[in-house]
């Protein structure tokens, strides 16, 4: 760990911090040839290593992504980092509540962002509440959870002052409490994890986390996020009847077979791809 | 285990059997409700545990899927079960060379999978040359295997009984010779597997053995199985760009809405999944 | 799933039930000797099944435990399901608060349960003043410890009723919250869990747990677990340096040989166990 | 990666060479303190971070080994691979004998490596004969072995210029056939594999890779390798009953107090492990 890497805020009083990391994008080419001496391939053809990078990824050849690894320092509220340890591929080692009194620092919502229960979605939240009284309402709410926050760390406190060991009193803290972890993961299955918790669907306090790791890796893996953002997480993946209605369409739409090619030009995707594409949609290519 | 269960024969001498497994789909809704007394819920609605299955799969919901599990009892050739080691998620036992004495059993492929190296692709076969003077050529290829692995099992054979340690001696058997192993997995990652290496692109060597524990595990898990077909096997991942080139068209060939439309009614997608893949598409709902 | 079994109360609200599970002793020897149709071996000698399955555990050939699975249905405080999810090797499905209300349950140490901070270890507790005036103090704690979780629940339920969606107002909650959760895990790693949850060192919430399920699975793979408590959970690791001291004194002391040997057939070490014993403490065993 | 490393010889072609690590033995440090500042506390006293490192070992508090990573580049013969790979908690990259046709590279064993078949355990070789004659046998021994896989070599290399697949012609190769790969590990689970594959048990083949992996890593974390030397390599797991017969002699043997604690100090254990080895063993500690 040659040098420091600075904190990047999160929330109110969380962060993220790149600890260490080890490889790159060459190193991802070098597991996928088995090649300890591979030079970086360069060019537009489907030679290069950026195009393999895509290939590997596009179809699932996975393991060579997982050469990555990324350690990083996190500050999170408590029920943001139960979320978080879901992903059973990481290694965690959070501070432990048994050995040090925690600090008192605790997650308050921003106004703007606690909103009210979504109608449409039983797990989602409503943001669209922006009147000058859903303000007002919000402050007051912000109040009361900092109020009990504040209950809570009395009594931790006071229960220890009281001789009560450190591995009890803790359990009177509430889920808003701010832990600290140091947390790793490859860079395969960091990706799973972004492509789930920076989902619109992830809770909005974990998916400022992702947001962050995300702008943490991006520069250290450059080729590989952006093969990521086309064939994860911008992609979506079509159901065998999705796939069906698809193909029925466009069967019974011939004359939006140049619509298509156009267009997976103009989008540049490769060759291969092309080909995919087309014979999947049942386009059939003019040749040069 | 109250029942025996018949093998499944796959190749010239494997087979697949089931040895155990534990839970059903009501397993799966168990898990998902987090509720011991779930009684099954029937019917078309959106609430039903064959709807709730289904949703489960297709968004990702994934870890119920981890209540099923299922133990095979596998006889297959060696390259087919370096290949199957890949899933590191398996629990494996492999009948070992270094205590037992392997049996006389090779892999030899039939006249017409040898096919050829395919030209389009680095690692397939091409079986197209179905001519009597391709499978004549073949069932010579076919004898030179046989050849040599019976020239191995003789080597084999003779350093063992010239007190070489079995450990040893069978460094000289080739990656066609049987062996034999207790194979246990969740669903999940069953799946998982099934979608990699029911593939097209798999090995058809593989592939076979693929298929036949997918006969197994299709009555145990019924509607699980059909989810699977629906959105994982029979699923197709778009990418962001194709995403974005079949909006595109679609925006450019309004006509085409009502075809749409007609095609998800007809193949029977949720409301949900109407709904979604309506607003995917930009295809406005006419109301009733 | 045909019969129904009871759960198992822990804590003051909390229990462990047995939802369903996969294999038995006889499993065990099935995957380590690789046979389905394996009769089971009886008898003291070396060769039955009772006494290899003792011979795997105690020799590292770990993988045959795989072959048995549990799957247990839990209520838990969240402290305790906290430490149960650092063990990644397991499946969790647990109620989500973003999805439902959570019941008014919390966990109140019992009054001879809360004990002081530890001087000696900084994460434990020390549960030795039982005089009177220790014991009423520590109902003094459990009222604060009841209050303080009531002022929490009233906090969430009245940022409910107010419109704060699920997903924020459960911030609120304390540690000592119940929560709900189904888990399943196959019977090594099962081992791995009980040996550092049962441990004396485990905090107390935890332990009971660990008794609890040990008490569910003891019936299911009794030769196993005695096997468990034989070769992991009574066992202990010597170090390098301890090993060279216990063999050092043995040395200097030759007249123990008699003691040693003695003791090992009283305590009915198997055959192979007294010769690897006496050739590591380098006694010489006599010949009939 | 900045600076090449150098392949470490291992068997007749093979080799390991480190490709890439992450972290050193303050690496632990950190995710044990979950403290990205943490200065390198020296000292002989129980709070120096080498005695952090040791005491985390003994106890297993195993999860700030994680934080150390691991890749190697490993050329070794298949049936060394094969029993590698039955370790699922690395990432693997192995050459694809589906995309690539495979190099002439055999392995064929040193005369005095061959051995005999083992009397005493079904799974070794014994290597006491070193006659003469022995050893001219042995010779015939390594011939019959190069015949074996240069005959497989011949027909693997017809059927491909006969047209035959790849993936198909490779069947016919022997296990000694020489592979290649990308492995990447954290050091906890390295060490998992150390203890196992290092051990006097272990396959003689893979044994020599380990131990070249341990020449590779012990300057890159010092203090946690002495560790392993120590708690795990060179310890010893006693059972149950084993302690059970180490406390009663003792017991019996009370004069023996000294030459225990005599040994204790000579041998440096910390004091922290004075205390609980003499708790064990119930030997009486005088206090200064």
């Amino acid at each position: 760990m040659t040098k420091e890497h600075q904190p990047i805020k999160v929330l109110d009083h969380g962060f993220v911090r790149l600890v260490d990391y080890m490889g790159d994008d060459a190193s991802i080419v070098r597991a996928a040839r088995v090649s300890y001496n591979a030079a970086w391939r360069t060019g537009d053809n489907e030679k290069s290593d950026e195009n393999l990078i895509r290939y590997l990824l596009r179809c699932h050849h996975s393991t060579p992504f997982e050469a990555g690894e990324i350690q990083l320092e996190v500050s999170a509220p408590l029920h943001v980092i139960r979320q978080w340890m879901r992903h059973r591929t990481w290694s965690y080692n959070e501070l432990s509540a048994r050995y040090k009194k925690i600090f008192e620092e605790f997650y308050i919502p921003d106004a703007d962002k606690i909103g009210t229960q979504s109608k449409s979605s039983k797990q989602a939240r409503d943001l669209s509440d922006a009147t000058n009284a859903g303000l007002a309402k919000r402050e007051g709410q912000r109040s009361q959870i900092r109020l009990n926050a504040s209950s809570c760390f009395d009594t931790y406190h006071q229960l220890l002052a009281d001789g009560v060991p450190r591995e009890l009193a803790r359990i009177n803290l509430p889920l808003n409490t701010y832990s600290h972890m140091f947390a790793k993961v490859n860079l395969l299955n960091l990706f799973k994890f972004l492509q789930l918790r920076s989902h619109e669907h992830a809770q909005y306090e974990i998916r400022v986390y992702a947001d962050a790791i995300y702008e943490i890796i991006k520069p250290l893996f450059p080729i590989a996020c952006k093969a990521f953002e086309d064939y994860m997480q911008g992609a979506r993946s079509f159901s065998r009847m999705e796939c069906e209605i698809v193909q029925r369409v466009k069967k019974l739409s011939p004359d939006t077979d140049a619509l298509y090619l156009n267009d997976a030009e103009y989008l540049k995707l490769s060759k291969r791809e092309q080909a995919e594409f087309c014979e999947f949609m049942g386009i059939e290519k003019k040749e040069g």
